[in-house]
């Protein structure tokens, strides 16, 4: 596939450098290692840091998301593959103000493996303590009674988007990890891919489809999906997005929500706008409330195509939270 | 090329009911015609209306900018179409307060013409004075001796969030309208097209390229561009659109400038960031100041590959106006 690059070992370094230079009002790059990304401003002491991370090639997840009301600090590794402990580690210590990190991540091994390690020598060598929240929001990737193992899709941008509030706001250590648990207990994704992306170095699909098929449950790294099948209509396919979110985490008649419709990478606006509609009006014939949209790119796969639908739970102290605001380069919320 | 739609001829109206379900606390859709949007704001008795739109399929362009510092009102066409007179006049006679309104699009035929009619019907017929700012941004489609001929891209976004800030600070029409030709004379943009997109309708591809060539010049809408040629690296890519840029509008070091590096569709952020790298180094070897950097999609034309370069050469004026905060469903800046 075509792409507008320089050399393919370099984009990760070449895209960071770009991002560094477009938003240097926003966020910096340590000295002390070049995958590590923290916000330009100053933070209050005291304040418990959210660290983000995780593969490149999720754009504008995850470092798209340091900013005031998001996360202090990102740790980014090579293209859907976990950044390790050093780069994790320096932003960890950057972003400590006296009350430890908090570090979000998506379940997956090397993430689970590198962030784990980094959290054990953050507290052992310098004495900063962590907390850790996994992100399980996939209802495709295992069945509800092993939730546990559920991989962490687009959710996380409405997790970090809750634990960033919570920090700003104050909240201890053991607050931030409460609330961000309880956001992703109360948040399922699902998704739908219908054409591959390819990662620089080889060129080649991420996954096979038919011109006339998608694959129901895909995951963001072109992990298979739960179904495959003639490609349906955006109505059948938020249709079925929807039923499987809710067949796992029913909602009551005036439960409140937030709704995010999110492209993988080559699907447009137009097209997630047309999903969002039919989920919009099963919500609305349920009488579930969405109190906030977000319809866009959240968190991509380069240029796969498909989308995913993601619903929050929402109670009081999670909308207050989802409402707060936030700044960062690649999301702006007033 | 697959696509998440339902049926093809409904695509522009179910995407703008997605739209304005998604977001009722920016935009509402008028009564009186299915394609106008207006603000869900109250705006000011006094305050000059501006009012955007084309196309559908350039999506956050243009309905994307409704909303505080930006535009007060849209009027949505087909794929790739203008919207006729009466959505732009329902729309005018809308967001009227008293003291004009401002019509800002991009220098198509089509659009001339019925923003034209428009613009005549509502002093005609309803008394409402209306400015016109026509954006000629794409210095490829044709010589700077034959500005106003050019056609108008991503620029206009630029222009869009000059007028808008304009015209919430108290500005009255015409120096809306001074302000935004101004932003218009000092902006250029230059694009490479890398990939097709296709219209729901058809299904077929916008024009054709070889799958080891790039085309640089190419339009919104995928008119030919000036030199077809092999896929060259980020780097060159960059460096072309920057020398073209600057040759047209030559800047002394010291200038300062708003940048915008824009995706067509599906070229990733990773692509937007690795190119915006080289242009900001390009920039900084000659001594221009880049006060403020976008790179993202602003203008697409549905799934197209390939992204612009925008340059804004700014005064004070100007650099007041691209800083003034904006709150619309796909823009926001704080």
């Amino acid at each position: 596939m075509k792409k507008l690059i320089n050399a393919p070992n370099d984009v990760v370094e070449e895209m960071i450098a770009g991002f560094a230079a477009a938003h240097p009002q926003h966020v910096r790059r340590l000295p002390e290692h070049n995958r590590s990304l923290v916000t330009a401003k100053d933070t209050a002491e005291g304040k418990v840091g959210i660290l983000i991370g995780g593969g490149a090639g999720h754009e504008p997840a995850f470092m798209g998301y340091v900013g005031a009301g998001m996360a202090d600090g990102v740790a980014v590794g090579n293209i859907f593959a976990s950044p390790p402990p050093d780069p994790i580690l320096e932003a960890t210590k950057a972003i400590d103000k006296g009350e430890g990190v908090v570090f979000i991540y998506g379940n997956y091994a090397g993430d689970v493996m590198n962030f784990g390690m980094a959290a054990e020598l953050a507290a052992l060598d310098y004495g900063i303590p962590v907390g850790v929240v996994i992100v399980t929001d996939d209802v495709a990737s295992a069945p509800a009674e092993e939730r546990d193992n559920r991989r962490g899709i687009a959710g996380e941008f409405l997790v970090t988007k809750v634990a960033g509030a919570a920090a700003a706001q104050g909240y201890s250590l053991s607050e931030v990890v409460r609330v961000s648990n309880k956001a992703n207990a109360r948040t399922r994704s699902m998704g739908v891919g219908l054409t591959p992306c390819s990662l620089p170095q080889t060129g080649q699909p991420s996954f096979e489809l038919e011109a006339d098929e998608m694959e129901i449950g895909l995951g963001h790294h072109g992990e298979p999906g739960i179904e495959k099948g003639p490609l349906q209509t955006a109505d059948r396919v938020a249709e079925r997005l929807v039923h499987d979110i809710l067949a796992d985490m029913p909602l009551e008649p005036g439960s409140r929500t937030a709704v995010l419709v999110n492209g993988l990478g080559s699907t447009t606006r137009m097209e997630l706008y047309i999903v969002f509609r039919r989920v919009e009006q099963l919500m609305s014939d349920r009488g579930i409330i969405i109190h906030r949209s977000y319809v866009g790119e959240y968190s991509t796969s380069l240029e796969m195509g498909g989308c995913s639908v993601t619903v929050l739970h929402l109670d009081d102290e999670l909308e207050e939270l989802i409402d707060y605001p936030a700044d960062c380069p690649m999301y702006v919320q007033k």
